[in-house]
C-alpha cells in the first residue's frame, strides 16, 4: 500500500455506513464494558467467544460442556446466566479453555453489524497490541464505536480518539470529521479519563449500579493483553 | 416548567431519534451554509422561505412573481436557478418582500425531518437571538445538526456546543453525551474557529471551490440578525 492508510470513525454502530469499503478492518469499541470483558476473558485463557444477539440464542448454549454463557442488558447481569458483563468475573482459572457465549446491550450488536468484514475488538486492555496489529496490516481502518442504544457516548468516542492519534503518529491519515472530533475529545480527557467521564451518561448508569470498580478497570486496566480478538465465522478467536 | 429545561444534541439529522418528545423545540443547524443563508435572507427582507427537498420541486416555483428560487448541491450552485447557497447572494435589496424557495444538500433535509415539531433555524448570524428565544420558551430543546450527507461534521457540532453552553449558563440541563462532547469541541475551538476548522471536511470542500469568504462570514458574521426563522405549514416565517 503506497498511499497512507485511512482512518474513518463511526460514533454509533447503527450509523455505520454500508458504503464503507468492505476491505477495511473494522475495530469494534465498547469500552464500558463488552470489549474490555472480551480482552480480559482471552487474557485469562478463554479459547473463543461467540457473540450472540438475543438472550434466547444465549440460552441455547446453557449446560453445554466447556461453555460459559454470559448476558447483560441495560448494564445489569441477567438471572440464570453464569456470568455478566464485569471484567472481574473472568479473572480466574474457571474460564481457561472454555468457550464464552456473550450477549450485551451494545457491543455484541456492533459485532453483528461488522460481521461480514475483517473485524477485531479493542479496549484499553489490549490497546498497545491493537495499535501494533493495525500498523502491520495493509488495510484502511474503521473505528466502530458501539454507543449506547443507538446514541453517541463519550467513552467509546474518546477511546477512538486515542487510537486514531496513535495510528496517525504511525503514518495513518484521517478521513472524516468524526476522527478529528474524537481526537479533540481524547486530548481534553487525556490527563484523567475517569474524572473527565464523571458526567457521562454511562458512567452515571454504572455508578448508580455500584460498578465504579468495573469502570476504573476498563478505563485504566491493571494489565495489557497482547491478544487481538478477531471475528471468524461468527466467533471471536485470537488473531 | 419547574424542572430545568433539557438540551439534547443530535450530531446528524438522519440520526434523529423519533422517540424524542414531540413537544420539544428542534433547532436546525447547518452553519456552512443553509441556516446562515436563511438568517441573512430574512435580515435583508425576505418575507418567507419555503424549504424544498428536490430540484424538481424547486423548479415548480421558477418564473412565479415575487419568488426567488435558490438551489445548491454538493456546495455548488445549480445552473438555471436565481441564487445559490452563498449568504452574499442575499445581501441586497432584490430579496426584499420576496418568497425564497431553497433546496440544499443537507440543511433543507434536516428541516424536513423536523417539520412535525416546533422547529427554528440557528446560525452564528442569529445566535444571540436564538439563545434569548429559547430561554423564554418553556420547552426542552433538541439541537439538530444537519451534518454532511448523513455524516458527522465539526462546524455544526461546534455550533451546537456553543449554543448548549450558553443555554446551560441560563439554567438549561444537559441530557446526553453528544451535548457534553459538543461543548468540549466548542471549548477547543473557541479562540479561532476558522483556524480550528482548517482540517475539517466541509471547510476543505468549500476551499476547493474558492468559497473562503462564505466560510469566514458564516463563522464570524458581520452583523447579528434578531429574527428567529420558525417553520409553520412547510414555510419558514419570522417567529
Amino acid at each position: 500500500m503506497n498511499t497512507p492508510k485511512k482512518i474513518t470513525t463511526c460514533f454509533v454502530s447503527n450509523w455505520y455506513n454500508e458504503n464503507i469499503n468492505s476491505e477495511n478492518i473494522v475495530v469494534v469499541i465498547d469500552v464500558l464494558r463488552a470489549t474490555s470483558v472480551i480482552s480480559t476473558a482471552f487474557h485469562y485463557g478463554v479459547k473463543e467467544i461467540i457473540p450472540v444477539q438475543s438472550l434466547e440464542e444465549a440460552k441455547n448454549y446453557q449446560g453445554k460442556e466447556n461453555y460459559i454463557v454470559a448476558a447483560e442488558r441495560n448494564a445489569m447481569p441477567i438471572e440464570g446466566f453464569d456470568f455478566g458483563n464485569s471484567p472481574f468475573h473472568y479473572m480466574n482459572d474457571k474460564v481457561k479453555d472454555k468457550t464464552l457465549v456473550l450477549t450485551t446491550t451494545n457491543g455484541t450488536k456492533a459485532l453483528e453489524i461488522a460481521k461480514n468484514q475483517i473485524c477485531i475488538t479493542a479496549s484499553f486492555v489490549n490497546f498497545d497490541s491493537v495499535v501494533k496489529y493495525l500498523f502491520l496490516q495493509e488495510k484502511d481502518v474503521v473505528l466502530l464505536c458501539s454507543g449506547w442504544k443507538g446514541l453517541f457516548n463519550l467513552e467509546d468516542s474518546i477511546f477512538a480518539g486515542k487510537l486514531a492519534e496513535s495510528l496517525m503518529q504511525k503514518g495513518f491519515q484521517n478521513s472524516n470529521d468524526s476522527t478529528l472530533a474524537a481526537i479533540y475529545l481524547f486530548k481534553n480527557a487525556d490527563t484523567d479519563l475517569f474524572s473527565f467521564l464523571n458526567d457521562s451518561s454511562h458512567r452515571e448508569r454504572l455508578r448508580s449500579l455500584h460498578m465504579e470498580e468495573d469502570t476504573k478497570f476498563c478505563l485504566s486496566p491493571t494489565f495489557q493483553s497482547d491478544i487481538i480478538p478477531i471475528l471468524k465465522d461468527g466467533k471471536l478467536i485470537k488473531a
